[in-house]
């Protein structure tokens, strides 16, 4: 439903008040943007991102309160599941082999 | 370094004692099965399966110390994260579209 990617996008977008800009800060196409919020606006029950194209204020976009709710869910959910998780994950870290070694062989 | 589909497959070739059953029981070839586990193998500083093709026993696999040991970690992390996460995730839930209504439109 939401990832870390579309997570990045919606901040983005509340950031800078552009699908576009938000996009290009990430990396991805113009069209990639508007699919993605295009999902994001289908998938809930109230759009998460308001958009113009065009008009006095020259077009723009603005998450909804819907959106700024997701959003804010999104983070206490990657904060408590970090905490939460931290120490399996050192755990499991400390068996793997160091990064550097890219040898992979057996 | 580890997701849910390794996870399975290491906790299925626990409780088969074969790579391959392990891997039918998920669907997949037993090349990609034989492949996961390498790779699995590589990138730990232990091996975390380990096998015999043939033999007096017919050959088979088991987890290593290492092995259950990572599963271990793993199965704990989904535990502490999926509690963490739940109240975020009953939150972002409730605003989505019930999963019934595929209209997508807006």
């Amino acid at each position: 439903m939401l990832g870390p990617g579309k997570a990045e996008l919606l901040e983005l977008i509340a950031r800078t008040g552009s699908i576009s800009q938000a996009g290009r800060r990430m990396g991805m196409s113009y069209k990639r943007a508007w699919m993605l919020v295009e999902t994001l606006n289908s998938i809930f029950v109230e759009p998460l991102v308001e958009s113009s194209r065009g008009g006095a204020s020259g077009g723009g976009a603005t998450l909804t309160p819907a959106g700024h709710a997701v959003l804010k869910h999104y983070r206490e959910l990657e904060a408590h599941t970090a905490r939460a998780g931290a120490a399996e994950i050192e755990a499991i870290r400390a068996l793997l082999k160091p990064p550097s070694d890219m040898s992979g062989e057996k």
